[in-house]
Order: C-alpha cells, then structure tokens, then sequence
C-alpha cells in the first residue's frame, strides 16, 4: 500500500484504511499472478477474489456484480454496463461486499458512511446482512427519495446534517479518525475501490478492452477502481491496453473536468455543489487525486454537462434504448455525446458507458418528465385507442 | 398448443394467442430434444432459447435474466431467487423480451397491456427498445409510485381507469379482440410465460431440482411459468422432479389460495381487492386455471397472508437477510413461514422463494416503515454516535 499524499509504503494490510503517518489517500498495489479468466469459477465480485487481496475467512455478500453489458441500439461498438442490476440497485454494492466483508473479518461490530443515497443503501444492506450496526451521514433534503426510503427499510440509525454532502464526509471522516471502534463504509476506503474495479474485470471477461470507459464523477472514486481494474489485467498481460478514462461531471458540481480542462495539479472545489443528478452532486471529491491519476495516466479526460443534458439523456436512454438509470448514469450518455462532437472519442471504437444506478432509485427524477397520461372510460377504450393511432399516422 | 377451455389442440403458431375457437387460455406445449445445461451458451432468458418456440429473427432483448439466487442466512437450504436484479426491476423482463420480439417478428406495431405497474414498467421498456407504440392500462391511483414513474420514463401513453386492475384487464382484452392491430402483453398471452419459465431452468442449472417453490399469486401466471419449466425439464430428464409449487396471495386478493382451501373447482373471485401488496391487488387472475393445475399436479398448495404479516416479512428480509423486495415479494417470505410452521413445508427442505420485485418499485410501503432519523450538528456527531453504543451495549 502507499500513500498518495506522502509516498508511505506498507505492505498490504487489511486494518489499514488511511495512511498511518499522514491520514492521507492509500493506493492498494495488486499484482496479479497467472490470472487466466478460463480459470475462474462462480459470478459475480467474488469470480474475481484472485485479484482482491485480504483474508475473508467470511464472506458477506447478497450476490453483486454480473451485471449485464447492453449493446447499444442507436451506437455502433457501443455498450452500457448497467450497475442498476445490482442488489441494491447501483454500483456500490461492488464495493460493499469487500469492505464490509473486510469489517467483519478485522472485528469491528460498528459501521459508518456518509452519502448522497446510494453508498448509504448499500452500506446498509451490507450491514444487515452482517449483523452490524450502522451509522448513515445524509445531507438533509437532499437524498432522493428511493435511496432514502432504503435506507429506512434496512433499519440504519440515519444522522442528518443541514448542509451538503462535503459536510457529511468530513464528519464520518472525524468519527473513524476520534473513534477507533467506528469502520468507515466510504469510498477513502481503499478496500471498497477493490470490489468496484470489478467492473473492469467483467467488461475485459465479455468483450474485451474498449477504446474508451465514459464514468460519471462524483466522490471520484469509482473511475479510478475502474482504470485500477484494467491496469491490473494490462500488467498481467490478459488485456493489451489500457482504455481511456473519461470523466463526466455535472456543471454545478464540476470540481475534476475543470482541473482536467485548466490543467490543474489540484480541482477548485464546489462549496456549494449544485445538480438533479443527486448522487454526483459533490464539490470536494475526496478521491480527486486518484480520479485525476486515473484520467491522466490513460490519456482520458473529463467534462459537464448541464442538468438539461442529463435531463435529455435520461430520456433518450429511456426511449431509444429501453433503459431506466439516475440522471447521474445519463451523465455518462449525455457526456458520451459531447465527447463525440467535440471529436474527443470516436464513434466507430469500441466504447463502454457506465451506468451506475437505477431509474427507480429516484422517483422525483422520472415524475418530472413529460407525461402522456389520459383518465378514461374503459368502455370507449377502442375509439381513444383508434383515434389516436389515426391521428398519427 | 391446447385450450384450456374447450381443448381445441393446433401446432405451435406464433401469431396466436387466445384460443381460435372459444377465445380461451392456450397452453404451449414444449418437448426438449437432446438438452443438456452444458450444451448452452450466453446469459439470461436467451440462453434457454432451445426451449423456447417461435421464430426470432430480431430478438428484443435488454440483457433480462441471469438473476441471482442468494442463500438465505437465517435458514438452511433455502433460496431467494432475486428479480428484482432484472432489468425493470421485476420479473416480468423475462417475459417481455419473448411477447415484444414476437411481436415484432409477427409484424405489430401497436402494444398494449394492463397492469398493477410492473407489468407496465416492463412492457414499455420492451416497447421502447423495440419502437413500439405503446398503450397501458392501469387503475388509477392504486399503482405503486416507482411504477408509476417507470411508466412516463419510458414515454408509454398511459391511459387510467377508476376502478381495479381487473376492469384495466378487461379493456385490454377487448381491445385485443376488437383491434386486431394490438399486441397484448398480459399474461394471458402464453408466450410471455415462455420467457418467465426460465426462471425454472435458472434455478435447475445452479442448485438442481428444489423440493419446493414459493411464488406470489397475483395474475397467476408465474406460478404456472414456473411449473412448466420445471416439467418440461423433468420430462427431458434434466432434473428428477417436480418441485411442490406453493402460491401465496395477500388475504385481501386471495381466490386462489381460497380454492384451494376449499377444494374448489374454480376460485370465487373477489370484486373488491384489497392489499398494500399493489402487484398482487388482483381479485380475478386471468391464469386461474393455469395456476390451479400447476398447484394441483406438483401436489403443491396455496395460502394466504395478512398485511401485517407481508410488513414484517418485508422487514425481515431487508434487516436480517440484507434484501430489499417489495411487498408482494415479501409475501413469499410471509407465506414460507406459515408453511413451516403449518407443517406444509420442511425446513430441513430444498426451498425457493421467487422475489418477484425491488423494493424501490414501491418507495412509499418503505417509508412507511419504522425510522430513525436524527437531525444532528455535524460537530457533535463523536457524541451522539458514543452515546448511542453506550446506551445499546
């Protein structure tokens, strides 16, 4: 493990989740030895556990991950990867199983995560089905409605905070820091990158490396468990290369495309973060250096887009493709097609979307589009039926 | 295929799908040639399409299936199979991928269903991917809020009736009998239950043959896809038997369970039904028969359960076995344990439950749940969560 913050070094060891002399971000170092996808057994995180380290004498899991990769209906060589599958209904559940499998086998009996939703659905179930307690950090207001409701459904204890999520970071963080008893279910968390770098395994397992990975941004550090995942099977010599990694984030919560646009060491943050897509709608990243280490190092790069964009794409994605994700998933679509106009990707590549949580995880978002919807009689049911289809055609 | 009603037997005709003579139910007759789960290849309902008649020169699919079976953690041999994971979030994908390409390859432009709501959400995914219009039919204000909100995601025309979702079947019936032009997409359509009998072939090919089956009885027609997936394996010899099929209706919507109690011929229907469990709110399932000979035949039976008792089940699952279903879902869970404990089943037993649905399809039955919420200054969070710890260990 080394620190990303004052270059520290310590063999690998599961205890430890922020660098021991400086508190700051850990990079877990995995080097796979004679990985072979023929050799594996069983789906899901868990087909891959030749590539998480750590000791789990037990395992906690609700059976995450293989999670289906859609073709494309409008784009060539085009897929989603669409996480919403998961238990929970997003991506977090990758992370989840490896981290709260983690607590368990280290001995904690208490857990903790801030969250804009879905993270705190997660920790949650995990938690449950581990028989732990938990702690959940929300900025109050601003949770949607179906992460919320989850939430409650999983019988957290939930702690809300007047503020935005940065607030509810900063104080989970304080609470592993003051208190040694509380294990912290956030994406700092270098355990939980390791689940989520699944996704790069099973998208390498079913068609190979893309071109180019489109990620939505938010605490950022998904899209480095992603690039980390491929990287580990390039160094291996089970992929060829290593694609590119492409950012997306929304205008009022932008902190990484702006550094990445401005050539930045270092974002600007958000104080006060502002967007429909709730689940990126985060100012201080708090894995920002691995996000921008990930965009950097595979020639990558990040944009925003506007709330009407990601309005848009939710919609397209809908209509034109059948699938129902987050406004924060349709970021990647609406940032996918910004990429292609700006001539940043090409169409013709070999190109893979994340879509990281379910249309139904927020409700509000769906309502707000446009609807057709007409109280009828049932017993003239064939002349509306008939009249509209005349009408249209 | 053969009618139910009036036995009128013809071959297998993709364009049909109510009974030629009397406009009965039709049973799809399938006999497997030289399968074997080795043989096969792909994920999900498509990998089963060996047993699944018809001819798909486009197949509709949005990667449905492929759901996972998680082992229970408070009882032995015992099994969710999860659908939530599919696609919509329900079970009903697996269906809908095989009605909409047949659709489609039998040259429709027009869809229709009627619906408690996942029957919607699922149709107009399907529609949308396919570039079908699409009408749905659905009782005003008694469907669940995710639902409701996948329905207008998907841009469906949504066409609402005062009454029960029965008077919504109805229509729909109609309006495919009266407007040839109109593809149904309820279950009475046989081939919809030819994608959700993969259910059956998923189940077999990961654990083998379960002693029994626990399916919600809503519209009665899963229980019976179910059944006839395993049959057909089991006259094939894939498996040796056929598990015990064990339907649960919520007591407010429970004509099945009744006739069954009763030793009934035919169920007496319930005008006005009634259940916080929205998906099975059915008090006149158009698959009666269907559901009654599946029951009968695998010397399974049928119970119902309170409200109460599918609140607390839904609880349980989510609190102590980390699994968020809906409460339509958790009936089964309800109706699993009155079986024990009426000595119906044996724990000790091979057992399945079917979790039809997400949990987030239904966002108000969680918020109805008991919380704890607190409002907290983020500075005091150390004390809080120490005080909490204290007070509880």
């Amino acid at each position: 493990m080394k620190c990303l913050d004052c270059g520290y070094e310590t063999d690998i060891n599961q205890k430890i989740i922020t660098c021991p002399r400086c508190g700051g971000l850990l990079e877990i170092k995995v080097k796979l030895k004679g990985f072979s996808f023929s050799n594996l057994k069983g789906r899901g995180v868990w087909r891959y556990k030749d590539a998480i380290p750590g000791n789990y004498s037990k395992i906690v899991s609700i059976n995450e991950g293989n999670t289906p990769l859609i073709p494309s209906r409008i784009y060539k060589q085009t897929f989603y990867k669409f996480e919403g599958a998961n238990p929970t209904g997003s991506f977090k559940d990758r992370g989840m199983t490896v981290a709260v499998s983690s607590a368990v086998n280290t001995g904690y009996k208490v857990v903790a995560a801030a969250s804009t939703g879905n993270t705190a659905a997660s920790a949650a179930a995990y938690a449950s089905r581990a028989g732990l307690r938990i702690y959940l950090v929300l900025p109050k207001g601003k949770v949607a409605l179906g992460k919320l409701a989850q939430s409650i459904l999983y019988g957290a204890t939930i702690l809300e905070v007047n503020g935005s999520f940065d607030i509810a970071m900063a104080s989970v963080m304080r609470l592993y820091k003051d208190l040694g008893i509380v294990y912290p279910l956030n994406s700092f968390n270098p355990w939980r990158l390791e689940g989520q770098k699944t996704i790069a395994y099973e998208i390498a397992e079913e068609i190979g490396e893309p071109d180019n990975v489109i990620v939505p941004v938010g605490n950022a550090g998904n899209i480095y468990a992603i690039w980390k995942g491929f990287t580990e099977l390039q160094e291996a010599g089970v992929i060829s290369k290593i694609p590119r990694m492409i950012g997306i984030q929304a205008e009022g919560a932008a902190p990484i495309a702006k550094a990445i646009e401005k050539g930045l060491n270092e974002p600007e943050f958000f104080e006060n973060p502002e967007t429909i897509a709730t689940a990126i709608r985060i100012g201080k990243p708090v894995n920002w250096k691995k996000a921008i280490k990930a965009i950097r190092s595979s020639k990558g790069t990040a944009l925003s887009v506007s709330d009407q964009e990601i309005i848009d794409a939710q919609k397209k994605l809908a209509r034109e493709e059948g699938i129902g994700a987050e406004p924060a998933s349709a970021a990647a679509l609406a940032g996918y097609e910004k990429a292609i106009n700006e001539g940043i990707i090409d169409k013709d590549q070999k190109n893979v979307l994340i879509l990281t949580g379910h249309a139904l995880k927020d409700p509000d978002a769906m309502l707000r589009l446009d609807a057709r919807r007409i109280l009828i009689n049932p017993e003239h049911i064939e002349n509306i039926v008939l009249g509209e289809i005349n009408d249209n055609n």
